[in-house]
């Protein structure tokens, strides 16, 4: 990661300064905020290494101004975290300021494993053939017992959805300890994909206390299971990394807590697009698939959020592999057809709680997963 | 943390709702969303022991609602990251809500050992009496050599600085490898204690990547230190939590990456006050002291904010020690003194940059050493 020419790691950031605010002064003191942090004259070798270059700044009609900052990979020191510090840490307590697009030096891309598996590998682990679009579901509520959520769990099976992962909030509440529950519900799923020779993937929700986690991926492994589901802002960007790269399971990564940190037309963070935080850095930090709530539900993001993201999961990056967004938080059967046509195949469809809601589980899951199978998505650009 | 009366959760939001929302449907929406997350009708059991209740929906002059929702403890199932779920887990996806203030219920604190040292092991590891506030710097930049930081850090506890922190960007860079940054810094600093009588603390960044810690803990016990710097926010608030309970260091929190996340009237987050956040939150994790930009400097944070972190980290808290507010960000000798009569004793003044810009900085620490010890703090309420 040495410093030299094209080894440089550029961010545009969007800067709308206060009133009276000279922009390139403004540039300036935001290259020195991310990196060297002090004014200048007190260090100027560590400067020449380490402060970032304001390579261009561009007036925009509305005001504000993009800026691209260069900064030299060694910054980094090749930590995920530091990495994001370097392009979110201390800016990210000043209002005028957000981030629009990163451009990924391979040097830096090739200090990350990214997904384990990918969009082939968690097809391969849920039986799935390429060119179809994958479907979920969210085991829930909180509050159930095992039995009541691999009963559930269990009638999803049996209707061929391709993967069932807890809702984010069971974690070792009395109601559903989670031994208790992981065990339960493998079990159900097992004992569904035997009888209908399907190979439905159910991924337990991993969260604190962090201690326990290597006791939780044992009982994961105990129960034969290949994925788990993960929150990155609450447990930590790095845990993920180091979870993607010793756990052996498949990640499903989930935006709990994570809301307050995106823009988006209807969103009111002042960090980072949807792309850039639950596409390139979820997925460089590993993420084998993204839960993202779709369009027209009950989030804020819009169609073109929703289409970033699948671009930022599935696009190359580096020799990172792709990983698949997960819509989510209000597709119901209804929507789904609409929703096939557009995206590529390489998108997994979670219908939760209007599954459950119905008579038949089963039948309605079966019904789903045939439409998942029939609606062609869109065709590859 | 069975359900029981006066067993719950107390959380109020500030919701404003869309035009046309009613606003009792989208609280009672909020309290389904953080908890069992599904439409009415799957699981009536279920709900019964976990969905949150809307106790209360005032409305306010500004069109806006305060909403008090009582969450059964038991959705937290006694863990960090599962009750900051619950807090602000989905919702943080949603923008016409943030929230306002947390009632603890003494039977969850209880399940929290909060700050391993406080304010009264922090003074006791930097030899500080109790009754005066403690100065602090930070040790920087990045792109310096150990040997630079070193002697900058031996200046400094010359001068009589209390607390030496890395910057938090000082991670494993090439310039300044962890282990040698750590153990030659520690090593001039012991040394200028050992010349001046002085007890001057120097706490080292913890960063990623996490697999390293352990290491990295080696290193630090190697180097005789007592505390270190951590960005919950970069590192995971449970990860800090594990830290504060096992690792035998007093720990500083760094506000880095959670910007974004706080709600202030500069501010444009939209999650929590920073009294909340920095506070309770940081507190509960176990942070003995915490970093958070001053009024009046490069951040956009108000007087009200610094008071109101000042008081949460200080006030009682079930049994939980108080934390030392370390306010930064832009103070130099000349506000010192007009700040200091704000605040009560226990809270640290972070002199960064302007200290290491003056010709002499062993004498300029000094003079603000003496100024600390000068100027009477706020005389308690």
């Amino acid at each position: 990661l040495t410093a030299g020419p094209g080894r440089a790691l550029r961010v545009r950031y969007r800067l709308t300064p206060e009133p009276g605010v000279d922009p390139v002064a403004r540039a300036r003191h935001l290259a020195r905020e991310q990196t060297v942090e002090c004014p200048e004259g007190i260090a100027p070798e560590a400067e020449e290494r380490a402060l970032a270059a304001v390579e261009e700044i561009a007036a925009r009609d509305d005001g504000s101004f993009d800026v691209t900052l260069a900064f030299p990979l060694e910054v980094t020191g090749g930590d995920l975290l530091q990495l994001v510090n370097v392009l979110w840490g201390n800016v990210s307590l000043q209002s005028d300021v957000r981030l629009e697009r990163i451009d990924w030096p391979r040097a830096l891309l090739d200090r990350f494993a990214g997904p384990a598996f990918g969009v082939e590998g968690v097809r391969r682990l849920c039986g799935s053939a390429p060119g179809r679009p994958l479907l979920a579901t969210a085991l829930k509520p909180l509050g159930s017992s095992p039995r009541e959520l691999a009963r559930r769990a269990a009638e999803a099976a049996l209707g061929g959805v391709d993967l069932i992962k807890d809702d984010h909030g069971l974690g070792d509440q009395e109601w559903a300890p989670f031994r208790e529950r992981v065990l339960t519900v493998a079990e159900h799923v097992a004992r569904a994909n035997r009888a209908s020779g399907g190979a439905t993937l159910y991924a337990p929700n991993l969260t604190g206390p962090v201690d326990r986690l290597p006791e939780r991926l044992e009982t994961v492994a105990e129960a034969g299971l290949r994925a788990a589901l993960v929150a990155p802002m609450l447990l930590g960007l790095d845990t993920v990394r180091a979870l993607a790269a010793t756990s052996g399971l498949a990640l499903i990564a989930h935006p709990a807590f994570a809301g307050s940190l995106v823009t988006g037309p209807g969103a009111t963070g002042h960090a980072l697009p949807p792309g850039v935080l639950f596409g390139d850095l979820f997925r460089l930090a590993g993420a084998d698939a993204v839960v993202f709530p779709h369009a027209g539900g009950r989030f804020p993001f819009a169609l073109d959020d929703c289409r970033d993201l699948e671009r930022h999961l599935t696009a190359p990056l580096g020799a990172l592999r792709g990983a698949l967004p997960v819509f989510a938080g209000g597709i119901d059967a209804a929507r789904l057809e609409q929703v096939i046509p557009l995206y590529g195949a390489d998108v997994v469809y979670l219908i939760g709680g209007s599954l459950f809601l119905q008579p038949d589980v089963r039948a309605a899951a079966s019904e789903l997963a045939r439409r998942v199978r029939r609606v062609p998505p869109r065709s590859a650009p």
